[in-house]
């Protein structure tokens, strides 16, 4: 615990860093993976497994809880942690990513956002002082500044002009923010896919003083490649002194090759969505419990884990839930797959601090070989 | 832990008798209510949180697991006991009540009854033996014989014939289970709202000497009066030194009013089908957590349950959750309804050990009274 938002660096090896952030509710261990907690929930989770499993902050999209249950309610029930039943860290985006993903008639000018609610067609404006008063509203531990996510494939123009839109809302995030030391707001970099504009982003932002960096506008359909590409040139550019967040990201490989390049946050529906669509992330790789050839297995799906999801129940047990569409399936797998991440950020931690990156990254990934054979296995 | 079945009663208060069923899985506390778990789960519950909750004892539906994932395949995973992570007893219908309910081009015979899957069009024999089979086959620790439950409404000629071939079936199902000391099986009471025939069907099963008996045909649709006419009718004929269960049965209402007749135990989907669906049952009664008078709520279902889905999550998050459609909400709720049931079979088990059971009945049922003046909390 700590009065302020704080963030120490203890270990390093290479580019990988193993840290703590400090804030009053609780103390975030990072390289941290941060579950999604849409709409106030963590999928199919009970709060106390999600923290159980070794998850030291969740997320919460701005865009849906405005809408539903809305951020003024919330507050008037005591904000997010209270309503949620989780006391401890939570970041909050902005709101930005949904408006461009999920609602309609969006009219984007310099002021913010004008859009349609997905659920009901009502029309909401966003800007950056509203998304920063609704992330008040919640309670937010750790706020991100709106910006524009450009839907791709984008012309490089677009994707410069963008940019340019976001920093000038990063600067009224802030100024909207001011000071509280006891929460933190993150500013976003983009520029798309060309190192000049992500360069330029992360300069204009690491002199506007956030107190962490997010690297924003990755994950979004292109090659690993790219992405880790994206990360080599920003990094240099971000304050070593302050968390970095890849959003949106990812795989359990693109996990090990971002905190390889000092990333230290994480958040992603994979291994939620994954649970409730009957996929299974384990060390021997990822399963699809669907497939006919697991109905007659009496293996669990990792007896080797802690996690009771993935070391009590057979695959045969797991098949049977998914193809008759029990809920139970769904908790099981969720379970599991979140269990698979936490302990996989918790190797990663371990071995930075042992200077054992890249032998124990080696040892992880060599364990998926067997599942990869199965090409039936690996979707979606 | 018991080496074979064995059922005494401790304590009686007027026609309601508390004991308990000793088997070498475990002791079911009567009056007990069995949580359903069709599909060979307790749907939206972790097995441990069953448990916990005060259940001994689940029950499965022979239809639904002899099609998936198949009688023979659970036998060779280790049975159903190791297949779903319930060590504890299980009860099994016989797969009758649902050929009827839920298959298709269904032909019955003195033989049995020939059926099309609901899920797949596939045709299926059911007869005595071959339920027993099945129900041998997933270790089922209470068994019970099949017999045909008419449609409703059926004209007497066709009750008294369905009533006469249950008996015919009864016998086949005795011989076919043979002696399994560390097993049960019931037989199964009927004839429909006809006293001299619950009257006939009950001597006629009491004479082949099974190991408890069943009421069955009720819960219907009948008015509960007819429900407890019913009971009254054959509880005189019943052995008292032998278990009571009326199948399919209730309203917490129902299960006070049948215990008070000499009912041991019950099964019901209600408690979890209303969870899956925003329903909650509480000491102050049902609620319909989608109603918008929750949505500012802040208060628990009820601060003085022990579970955690009662007391520590606000009405607010949890008509946000069924709102919402989340897989939390109908964990929550079925959690919650699951416990208040459990509590309420206690309630009802000490008020007999204490010759209170009039008293304590009228308490839980006053405690009913605010919510039943606001009808639009009554659905469904």
């Amino acid at each position: 615990m700590a009065d302020s938002f704080t963030f120490s660096v203890t270990a390093t090896d290479g580019a990988a860093r193993t840290g703590e952030i400090r804030m009053p509710r609780g103390v975030i261990r990072t390289p941290a993976f941060m579950p999604v907690g849409t709409a106030a929930t963590v999928k199919a989770m009970y709060p106390e497994q999600v923290k159980a499993l070794g998850a030291d902050v969740v997320l919460g999209n701005t865009y849906h809880l405005m809408l539903r249950p809305g951020a003024e309610r919330v507050a008037a029930l005591g904000g997010l942690h209270s309503f949620m039943n989780w006391p401890y860290p939570i970041l909050t985006d902005s709101g930005g990513f949904q408006v461009m993903s999920l609602a309609q008639l969006r009219k984007i000018d310099e002021t913010g956002v004008t859009f349609q609610s997905h659920l009901d067609g009502s029309t909401h404006q966003l800007s950056p002082e509203r998304s920063i008063e609704i992330q008040g509203l919640l309670g937010s531990d750790i706020q991100m500044q709106l910006d524009e996510c450009v839907k791709l494939p984008a012309s490089p123009a677009d994707t410069e002009r963008a940019m340019r839109l976001s920093l000038r809302w990063a600067e009224r995030s802030k100024r909207a923010f001011g000071s509280q030391p006891e929460r933190a707001l993150f500013g976003i970099v983009q520029g798309g896919e060309d190192p000049a504009l992500r360069i330029e982003s992360t300069r204009a932002l690491v002199g506007m003083e956030f107190d962490g960096y997010a690297i924003g506008g990755l994950a979004v359909g292109e090659p690993q490649a790219t992405m880790l590409a994206m990360i080599e040139t920003v990094m240099p550019y971000l304050p070593a002194d302050k968390p970095h967040y890849l959003m949106g990201v990812g795989t359990p490989d693109d996990l090990i090759a971002a905190v390889a390049r000092g990333v230290d946050m994480f958040d992603c529906v994979m291994p939620t969505r994954a649970g409730r669509h009957g996929v299974a992330y384990t060390r021997s790789g990822k399963l699809n419990l669907r497939n006919a050839r697991h109905a007659d297995d009496a293996a669990p799906l990792d007896p080797a884990s802690s996690c009771p999801a993935a070391n009590s129940y057979s695959r045969a047990y797991l098949h049977h839930l998914v193809k008759s569409g029990e809920i139970l399936g769904m908790m099981l797998l969720t379970w599991a797959n979140l269990a698979y991440y936490q302990d996989l950020m918790a190797s990663l931690r371990k071995a930075i601090t042992e200077s054992k990156l890249a032998e124990v990254s080696g040892e992880i990934r060599a364990g998926w070989a067997p599942s990869e054979a199965a090409p039936d296995d690996q979707a979606p």
